[in-house]
């Protein structure tokens, strides 16, 4: 048998080579940060909210009347003991990094955690909007159960419906690893702070991109490839990027954007407004106004 | 200890407005509707049925000439279980909603599955020809074993050749959930109704979009970002949208078209024609021409 | 109770059926190969190596000053056992379809694996830089560990760095079923050829294509879409496509490329130059230079 | 490499000779009835009610004021479907060897489920009965929790008195399918169709055996290696044992039986009795007398 | 935060000390001794074993005329491959340990393993006199189905009876394994070395203990608590126990053993007999004849 | 289709009706005592401490003198934070139950797991003595590897010294849950606060126990069925067993106990005292002495 060249004194020295590049390294090495929060309880977590936003459509828990009740609380109380400890991780994660030590890390998170429980109804309210915007808007839906049972966008925008709401209570990291696990799934990605108004519909949506800070109105809809992005970036006199600042798109309401449109910068479509496929724009668009790429661009030519 | 906030009083007056929402509300829950199909239960059976089409490629099982009848006997038996069971609950579903009530689920479920296990051979004989195109069409494919194992776009071709046999079939739901399953792992987003040729490829694949009338021939090969659309849908006189009817383009044979191209409504790109990248088509472009941007799009001026 | 329609006689005859289309048929089926890398393996491997990368991220483990060196070597030791095996089925596969049969495919295996992980601290700091610059890009990135917790462009690029090393290595299958295994998660296609220098980042991700030849400088910076492609292939006397040579572009240091960017062919873009979002590029770009759609795409018309 | 001799002819005629074994072959295998309960089904079954007799004991989940009405509502609905479905099963295959076929088994199992459950109540005060002997019985005992978390006997009888319930309820093979779950965990073996009164307490358990038509009454004690057993069994002319009949001992109350005692046939072992270890009988005991082995059973030799 | 008391240094004060004690130690730690048979392996195979043995009664898989030589075909190359693979680690530690160094292992597993499998049939016909046996034996016993699917002993034996003829086949370590596997579950305790007849019965069965060159006739059935045990060992000179060499009992055709009977020693016990529960014995016991504990054994006194 | 009869109505009656059962109700529910130790979590603790006990026995992980030394660490650190949580529930419980209040139950908690962990290489050196007095007192056993892969007493007497100590230490409730699990598997009820000298050997073992008190010396060998209990309690005026006091035998250095031997009370069984098969001893033994039953029971009696 031939002498296996992944010697103990191989392994030795590569973990000690490893172990310096652990040292007084920040951010990208978790040592001695047992709390932050752990992707795999996220992922849990986001299980049991939609649990409750779509009962029986997991089909993990058959649902009748005799029992939703039950599971209902149930759920609730259980996702509110898995929210709190990945919460109270973020808070304190928060104070360390900003060396602030006099706060109660714990009775945030509880608070915050019933904040959102408590939004859970109003969230409802708003995926029945935006299940019927989908229903009415794409020609090849057949019946509402299909919509929740099989479009991405619908995993989406209930997943930032949620952690839109994180956000606004302030809690850190938790909001943005919520959207990437929608953003994974979907390849829609939505920054939990975007606020989006009712009705709203994404169709196939891959490759989807809302920024941070934009405002979207009611009755929008969106096709794949659009993004709503910053023009370019405030930097301060070492030419560092200044973080934070409206730097997306405000969408009134009842507007449409066609597939790969883009959109940049703090500017405003206007109320109707109707963005075509491809198009780019950097300036606002009155309301009502058709946008659309003005170039005749087919141009025929023979093949050889 | 501090109080825990989320009382059995707060936590009752929730489920109580959560229950509220529930009532009346059709399609965005499942109470009393546990027959309908659940996606982990497809998920399993697209596992049974790539077992089926690629032998031993999961690596869940080792595949040799000695166990090969009876690992596929087995599988076929159990697809076939687990199929009728999730159609069945898909027509009961369709029945319920349409108010129909002298049909017979059970029956049709049983000969929907039979119907399909019965095209698995030709299914394999048209991924045949998937793999070899990919193989022909892509100077970084090395060898079709590469291809089986690591493109996401046979993962998407083979469960929309099973998904569109189920379309055929009138199958509700299901056919959906299968293609949407492909769409969330690979980012191509094919519609189960879309009728595709022989020896197709989708290089990259991100992005794509194939809409539900599309009709692709053979030979056709297509880019990353890429869409088959729509371009505006037919209203009655409420306004609302007319569900049906062909609204995406056929593809004739032997049609490339690049990356980010969009060709949108019922139009038709001749045998042979060849759609640039980025391209923006709403008319059919006849046989043999090449279809570019026009307009030299690089402009150079200096940075500062 | 009725017939079961899916009678022996039909199974026997359907796997018949199966059975034929398995027969002579080379590449889509894996009969009798058992040894060829298994999808679920790399999966776990991926994690142990991520693991190492980025100590504790994953939640799995508590990962604390006092037991890191532990952690690290026992993963160390654990992810050697599981990678040799699959390299060795890797190789053995090239083997037998290149019909070389003097080769020690194990010794081979052995070898690599030790050069693979003797790269790993090279490779943590390459991903050092890498998170920097998404932190100083992204006016969004609040810390370190909010990117390397959730930006699916670090589960791409440490993907990506750790295939690169396979792909040098010559290990066969095995460094494109880890880059599509990011692919399937994050919407980015990095092949594993591809050469990318220090300090590089790609935000939101989804659609990203970059392919086997191309070269990337440092500190560059990638959106959404964007595409690095051949143009045309070349081809033999049969019309066959002529696998392998440089065709893909060359990015030179501190290049800024926007979103939807396509950009194709073994041309070079020069130090600094800036590709503005949406542009189709098929020539060079000199240092410096700024490229953006020239014409003013913005028309607008009054709807109705 | 050598030949493999599992050959596919070897494998083949193996089969054959297999499939033969299985013809006509009543009883050892299950064959074209898939509607027999399930073992695996069983241990969720239990789990589920032991969470309903023992609220919080397995820490599957936290249950605290607020959140147990809801647990134990949904435990209840959960348990409820899966019972049923188990029940269904056993009463079909009755129905099946029984040569009946004009019984609603369907109909039959919901209202067996139903009684069961709403003995539930009772089940738990005689399990609070229970554990109270346990702790005055046991100078080792410390706690009621311990002797719910940790002890045997806990498991064998609420195991018992659930399986008893159905026995009552004359469902076939689940009530001896639940025994033998407790039997295999436990040591304890005792048949579902035993007696057993209030406050009854087996110290230790392993082998004690009670058979189907035993009788035991209110505050008897027991210890390991305890049989009340049948003394010889009743034959018909072919010499066939005769099924049924009470066969096994009555144990009145305030009964004391200690270790490796075997009490045989249908005898009575009256109130307050003492039967001492190893002491075998056969014949009633009046009430209040003590049996011990009557020899002076220690004789001392010398070693050697 | 209080100091955590397992300090770095402890951690690697305690990890010297273990390293000492596994230091040239031989037999109770596995280092570089991975192919020792593992217990989980062994669990596994033997599940695969009963699915052939007794086809559809796990539940595991629905098994009908449809699909049961499938099912019986897959299982068997399945576990022939899993079989392989651990007796040849058991085969390998016998080389180890026996300084042998021109063995074969991997042919002999092979083979070994072929001819185990073939005795599958043979093996299935003993146990349906098995569970005849059982049926006649037990007035409790109401079908078949009941016995195998809830009968501890039907585990025990079907265990030793492959466990048998792997001991015959002369494989290390799995066969006695494999009998703790069905000790563990069923307390009865059977070594593989037994060699049992036919139609043989063990009715509850915890505490039975059958040692290794015990002989058993058939038609015979015994009781919970019995032992054939060994009366002494011979020693060497230096007073070391003398391994092997027949030294328990031979139990001839028809004889039955009651509840905690201990029988020791070479000795026989001739066809027909009977011997009573509880009884003790050293000498051989002729034919026909019936031994019980000879004193009257029940002596009534007074309480108090 | 039929009602079914569990319906709200009586769904809603039966949990109020088990709410009432949980009221005021000690020590058979656990509501509101979530940090009570659980069982499933023992379990786990259990086979990371074998893991150490007995390197690479599981097969769970390969283990060779490269990376022994990075396992031990690992898992030692593992099972420290493990332990840590599952004994601060222990003693908080304690707390609770004797309204105790000043006590630092995490500091408690963490000293004691590091005595534990720091008395392992004791441990571990006692387990080879005992390994090794099962070889030279089984004729069948063949090597050491064998007795620790298979023979249930290692796991018993694994588990008693590791429970011991943990016992010595006064942690609340965790010992006994760990006897337990060994019990349920091996059929051996070993008190944890049994005192247990060097060299131990059960053979086969189902049925033994061994009491709280008992203290038991060097070289001791014991068989299966075998106990070492308690006469009598001694009760308080008002009839109460008085708990705790030296109530269960002790057995001095070289002793035998052959099968289903009872040895009661606080008596003593001198050094190299053999204890016959069956025996039931009340009374001290002197050293040297062999006890046998004295009377023939060996009664022929002709059948009929």
């Amino acid at each position: 048998m031939k002498k296996n060249p992944f010697t103990s004194k191989r392994v030795e020295k590569l973990v000690d080579q490893l172990m310096e590049t652990y040292q007084g390294d920040s951010g990208i090495n978790f040592i001695d940060a047992s709390n932050l929060p752990v992707r795999s309880r996220i992922l849990i977590i986001i299980e049991e909210l939609f649990e409750i936003l779509f009962p029986g459509h997991t089909g993990n828990r058959t649902v009748a009347s005799t029992n939703i009740r039950f599971v209902v609380g149930d759920v609730l109380c259980q996702v509110y003991t898995d929210l709190v400890e990945q919460i109270e991780r973020a808070f304190a994660y928060h104070c360390r990094v900003s060396a602030c030590d006099d706060c109660d890390c714990g009775t945030k998170a509880h608070n915050v955690t019933v904040a959102l429980l408590q939004k859970m109804p109003d969230i409802r309210d708003m995926l029945k909007g935006d299940v019927k915007a989908a229903y009415e808007g794409d020609p090849a839906a057949i019946s509402y159960e299909e919509i929740v049972i099989s479009y991405p966008y619908i995993t989406a925008i209930a997943m930032h419906r949620i952690a839109h709401e994180l956000y606004g209570l302030e809690v850190p990291l938790i909001p943005r690893m919520m959207s990437e696990c929608a953003h994974a799934r979907t390849g829609i990605d939505i920054h939990p702070g975007a606020d989006i108004g009712k009705n709203f519909f994404i169709d196939h949506g891959t490759g989807v991109v809302i920024g941070e800070t934009s405002v979207i109105g009611n009755n929008v809809k969106i096709y794949q490839g659009t993004t709503l992005g910053a023009l370019s970036f405030k930097r301060d006199a070492q030419g560092k990027i200044i973080k934070g600042g409206k730097r997306h798109p405000t969408i009134e309401d009842d507007v449409t954007i066609y597939a790969e449109a883009t959109i940049l910068g703090d500017i405003t479509i206007g109320r109707g407004a109707v963005i075509g496929g491809n198009v780019w724009v950097k300036e606002s668009v009155p309301a009502g106004v058709t946008v659309t790429t003005g170039n005749p661009d087919l141009l025929y030519r023979k093949t050889k």
